[in-house]
């Protein structure tokens, strides 16, 4: 009999933070494609655009007019999911959830639960990371993305002062979904702990109180010592490709020290996340050299009224999940077997990681001059 | 105060049969979209390629050669997910489910869960519904369908003596990653239950103890009464955007009988399938008058070896994903918010029922001659 090797052989992978397995069948990547393949990048993006609602000094579908920043911009958004005032709906019985934080677990059988987003409305902003329309985040210095680090951790304060969650997120790229090139991510808060953010809170309470200490400090040291699935390391954070990772270069972003919310972070901290997270985007575009797309985002504790509460299980992170396969224009694709039965990969998260370490910090785009 | 129209003010629901839910944002069908759009389709898919390895004649990547088949076509999958004599991994602890279907809960919290595909190796399959590469199954005659669902029925009675999941599933469209235009289905079976099949697994199973009757049953009963989310009824089937509905024209296709298995239909209920299932494809492509894309799949009772426990508590039925929102060129995108926080969806499954409901039975390409 063959000895197993994970790049040779399927196998099934548990998430423990989200409670999710993953197919891994990384045999699969020897397949020929001839499926769909995307655009490739419309490569003239203007640096300033008046036309464009995120430029500074343009006018927005509001009417509204946003200043010459030279930072970052924080602003709402035009367009929100979570609209201001929503009264409640008078649908059928909505048992538990209305006065905030989690669904009750039981009423979690009711066929026809439906609630609404408490008043005050939550917020849904919009923030730009720079003036220019044409850089992105790797292409940014550390100063600047400092800067944008600092602003997050601000609209975790001010929103998390009211709401339970604020999700912040990036969408970049078309394949994203990202309708505009300019560089920029939302902001949604809600008066309720989002799906995943349920999952999380489960997991990661039930490991604290099995264990004793938060699971993703005992993970990112398990990570540490193991060193196949580390991507980069700096004195504060660690880059890695989880074990369960279902996205192909899927990577999280963890500090070293406990850290519950972004506004914990200390100044060395938020310099040496702008540092660790340019070297991430950089390598992500060197790897098909492309504007590499991603949804990426943030989890913290949560917030608002109970924000005093005991969250000490929580640890910051980010996950970045990137569509990108085998080229610029070859994605994976979550369809079928993924949406019906369980998510699948197609090459181990050791061998993403091996690829993403080997790339080079410097950005091919400057290489070339 | 305003009174709460679910088409105006934004609410969360609940899918009591995978535990998950959605937050609905109907308003946001007005905001304007300036995002990416799909490539067109290309029309001219030939009747017969010889070079198309799922055509009648051709010859596969392994060198074999297909027969001359004239009604639906079953071969094994040159490039599986689920591959064949894979040893099994060494690597980290990996306790419970070796042994077969579900993960052990006492376990779910370890970090390094990872397990192998139990031998005999698990078979996946590819499933031609017509010898001809120029149709699709809204596009067949009733009997045509109906032998599709005979070679559905009948590939579960097949895999199922061994396997305990068998997921049939069809990604249709280059959109779903469908690299083949050829109409076709995959067969995936695995010696576990996916993550999907758990989750329906532990809702049904507890909606039952609790209320004495089947889940899918009282919904579909209700949703019978109510109307406003049907969008076809026949004498043995019902099709409906679920209340919880994630993507913009998802539909649930159940049985009006309680059924927990393909191969359990009737051959009237055969017929009546092969006829609503063409009037729902008609429908999905008349209304952006385009082939639309979908993945669909089934799921019934686990099978194998323990197919005879009671597994009363689940009702057959059939999903139906499409992935387009505004025309045939403009999708809905699962990215930021919805991987890190939860599902989102601009228009009500109320307006898209009505939509639907109101779509002609009469295929648009015939109807144009
Ligand atoms: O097997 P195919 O059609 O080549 O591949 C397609 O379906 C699979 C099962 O849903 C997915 O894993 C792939 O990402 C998708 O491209
Ligand atoms: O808000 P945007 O950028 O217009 O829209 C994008 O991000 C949203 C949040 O992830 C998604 O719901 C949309 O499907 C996507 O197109």
């Amino acid at each position: 009999a063959t000895a197993f090797r994970a790049s040779e052989h399927q196998h099934i992978r548990y998430n423990p933070l989200q409670d999710e397995w993953v197919l891994v069948s990384a045999h699969r990547m020897k397949r020929p494609w001839q499926g769909q393949v995307e655009p490739s990048l419309l490569k003239t993006v203007p640096r300033h655009d008046p036309h464009n609602p995120l430029c500074p000094g343009a006018t927005r579908a509001n009417g509204e007019v946003n200043p010459h920043y030279d930072g970052t911009f924080l602003f709402d958004n035009d367009f929100p999911a979570l609209q201001p005032d929503a009264p409640n709906p008078d649908l059928e019985p909505r048992p538990g959830l209305s006065t905030g934080v989690a669904p009750c677990p039981q009423h979690s059988q009711a066929l026809y639960l439906c609630h609404p987003s408490l008043p005050p409305s939550p917020p849904s902003k919009v923030m730009c990371f720079h003036p220019w329309s044409d850089v992105t985040l790797p292409l940014m210095s550390v100063p600047e993305i400092r800067a944008v680090v600092d602003a997050w951790a601000s609209v975790i304060e001010e929103l998390g002062a009211q709401y339970p969650w604020v999700q912040i997120f990036e969408n970049k790229g078309a394949m994203m979904g990202c309708s505009n090139p300019h560089p920029h991510c939302q902001v949604w808060a809600s008066s309720f702990l989002p799906d995943v953010a349920q999952r999380e809170e489960r997991s990661q309470q039930a490991y604290q109180s099995q264990h004793g200490e938060p699971l993703l400090m005992e993970y990112g040291r398990q990570e540490l010592l193991r060193k196949e699935r580390l991507v980069l390391t700096s004195e504060h954070w660690l880059v890695l490709v989880p074990f369960w990772a279902v996205w192909p270069f899927q990577t999280l972003l963890l500090p070293r020290r406990h850290v519950r919310r972004l506004p914990e972070l200390t100044s060395a901290e938020r310099d040496d996340l702008a540092s660790i997270m340019k070297k991430l985007l950089t390598k992500y575009d060197n790897l098909f050299e492309t504007s590499f797309p991603y949804s990426m985002g943030w989890h913290g504790a949560p917030t608002g009224s109970e924000a005093g509460a005991n969250w000490d299980h929580w640890q910051l992170h980010a996950h970045y999940y990137p569509p990108l396969l085998r080229s610029a224009t070859v994605r994976k694709f979550m369809v079928g077997y993924e949406m019906l039965a369980q998510a699948q990969r197609d090459l181990t998260p050791e061998q993403a990681a091996e690829r993403l370490r080997a790339l080079p910090e410097v950005h091919y785009s400057l290489g070339q001059k």
